[in-house]
């Protein structure tokens, strides 16, 4: 008696949240010790301790009925603010609190934008390999779905094959980088080819076409490499971020869309995003978690825990004959299979209490996925099982 | 270029968020204290000190990468079990951990269990006057709405209308008690009514109807009303709750639903529920949160302070000549408006910074609803405007 789609979508499931909960159930069974999980991107570094001290202040000193009470439902002016201030200080733009919008996480916010701007039958153009969640955020607005070949081995996303999918119907170009599943950072050669081709298909159109930049992963780099800030090179982008890997809170659901007054029908956009937020459910971002953003949204993760498990893990695999996408940000380490069904290679990782994510999940197959937020024990113990499974495919 | 429902949307805005951010704006001019904003169940109770103490044993005692990670989308195991328990205790249910699903508040529980049982066109139908947004998260699944007009003055559902209005396309009958917005209880006759015609209604159109009562009001109640447990009625009930009113916490977005194991197609309620609050874009209820009500599932709110309210209110407009709804649960008093024009009638009480909510908001116009979770001397300082728009209307 549910409903037809639903049916669907519980029998595809998410691989990735079916293979976190066998981690689960390997690890009470195995040890947690001898279950190597690279399943999900569930940070293994705790949050900084500011983010602690921040709710032990907030919750000293002001008021339960402002911090656990509502506000606007676009989320606390004050806090808008703060974010905004420090967006401007990071990448020299210039934001206030109006062009902030408080969300749950970075799929709340994804979710909104979708709600704000999609009509039924719209088209959302996106390069595979993505994260998967986005094929359901589409689908909850009836939206299509218009998937962009990989281009092996740069990952990169195919502006060539983009300009030809892009039709009057398109309305958002949905793009993440640093980029989870592959690591990879878009350049800034790639951006002012994308924002000049889209410049171009609006004009031919006569249409707006928004850039949706999933951002979770943007103070997750490496090598001093460089994530450029999408409003700067296209006035059409809607920015969506989220503090789950950037400050290790991924359970409790508090991220922000940016909405810069130089996108076509900024008010509508912005009064849209605030009722969406409201009638999709949300109501608003967590409201204490709200007020410790504003104090710790300076503060920095321990980079370099995760910059250690990427560079043993690569050179490991590298080593041992894999091939592997240099990962420059996220922590997700990308790598194709030794065979062509690579399913059944993740199957056959098993055997060593290996989890790892197929690349099919992402729309390319012929790859795995590993998310290193792990501890790095995890990563050194499980070099033996890897070292196996790479004699047993040479 | 935002969509065109979105359009729609936007203008038809939500005017009690709309009056909520007027008296803001009022009360930043003429001062707090001389603006009696009665337009949002936006408790003025602070949170009882069990949370603020939960949130620092947590803080203090536990492993960051648990209390602000990812866990199951349904929420943590031992969480649901303490709910279920909790649940099990007052009501005498036999409730575990499975049937309870951790929620982004109510609205977001009422979003899961739409997305999860609804197909496009099936039917809803809710008792007027309700709750706005139950039209909003209908919307959302292109369900159809179908209301039935209020049965005046008990505010009783008006089975006799429900039971014509019932087709083979119903799928979910929406109630609310304790009411919003006339704080009326539904009694266990009506309720046992109710049963009986859905499961003789079930039985013509071979079809199953689920009841979603949605409870945030569930512990608000007066003078020893008991509010009957809909699940031991009726075995395709669905509870949604939330915590926003019962601890004060409506910034904070937690609540959860319950599934009975009775429900036809259990399990894939379950499994359908599960993967809505992921794709939904919520991922689960905010994690601390969640920790927070294992400890405080049982504590108390101060309902003397709600009940002082109401009896003031109740017996000075009663006194002053207006018709009321005697309140027996939630923290709303809905008062017939001495003009047939309620909207009038609250522009009228604007001019004594005195903010109440038209009934045509709650589908019921020539009413207007007062939320009275505001200080005792929001409701002191309030009444010498009421006695003097009674006079002006005698």
């Amino acid at each position: 008696m549910i409903s037809e789609a639903m049916i669907n979508l519980v029998s595809k499931s998410s691989a990735i949240r079916e293979m976190f909960e066998e981690g689960n159930r390997l690890a009470a069974q195995y040890g947690a010790e001898n279950v190597f999980d690279f399943s999900l991107g569930n940070p293994n570094v705790a949050a900084p301790k500011e983010v602690n001290q921040a709710i032990k202040t907030i919750i000293e000193h002001e008021e339960s009925t402002s911090y656990h009470g509502y506000m606007n439902n676009s989320g606390y002016e004050n806090v808008r603010e703060s974010v905004a201030a420090s967006i401007n200080r990071k990448q020299g733009t210039h934001f206030n609190q109006n062009n902030i919008i408080m969300t749950v996480g970075a799929a709340g916010g994804l979710n909104v934008i979708f709600k704000t701007l999609l009509n039924p039958d719209d088209e959302i153009v996106v390069f595979a390999p993505y994260f998967g969640e986005y094929k359901n955020y589409a689908s909850n607005f009836n939206a299509r779905f218009v998937v962009i070949p990989p281009d092996i081995p740069s990952f990169q996303p195919n502006l060539e094959a983009m300009k030809k999918a892009i039709t009057k119907k398109t309305k958002i170009v949905l793009v993440n980088t640093p980029n989870n599943p592959t690591g990879v950072v878009y350049t800034e050669d790639t951006i002012k080819e994308l924002a000049a081709i889209l410049e171009q298909k609006q004009r031919e159109f006569k249409n707006e076409i928004y850039i949706v930049s999933d951002e979770p992963y943007r103070e997750l780099v490496y090598d001093g490499v460089i994530v450029p800030y999408l409003t700067k090179y296209y006035s059409n982008t809607i920015v969506g971020y989220s503090f789950s890997k950037s400050l290790s809170l991924p359970g409790e659901r508090i991220g922000y869309l940016v909405i810069p007054n130089e996108a076509a029908d900024f008010d509508s956009i912005v009064s849209g995003a605030n009722v969406a937020n409201r009638i999709l459910g949300f109501v608003n971002a967590p409201s204490l978690l709200q007020k410790v953003i504003a104090k710790c949204v300076d503060v920095e993760i321990d980079l370099e825990y995760y910059d250690r498990n990427r560079k043993t893990l690569y050179g490991a695999l590298t080593e041992y004959g894999f091939e592997c996408v240099r990962p420059q940000g996220a922590f997700y380490l990308f790598m194709k299979s030794p065979i062509e069904d690579e399913k059944e290679f993740c199957q056959a990782a098993k055997k060593y209490n290996i989890l790892i994510v197929p690349g099919s999940s992402f729309d390319c197959p012929g790859y795995v996925r590993m998310a290193y937020c792990v501890s790095y024990e995890t990563i050194m113990n499980s070099l033996p099982g890897f070292k196996k499974l790479a004699q047993a495919y040479k």
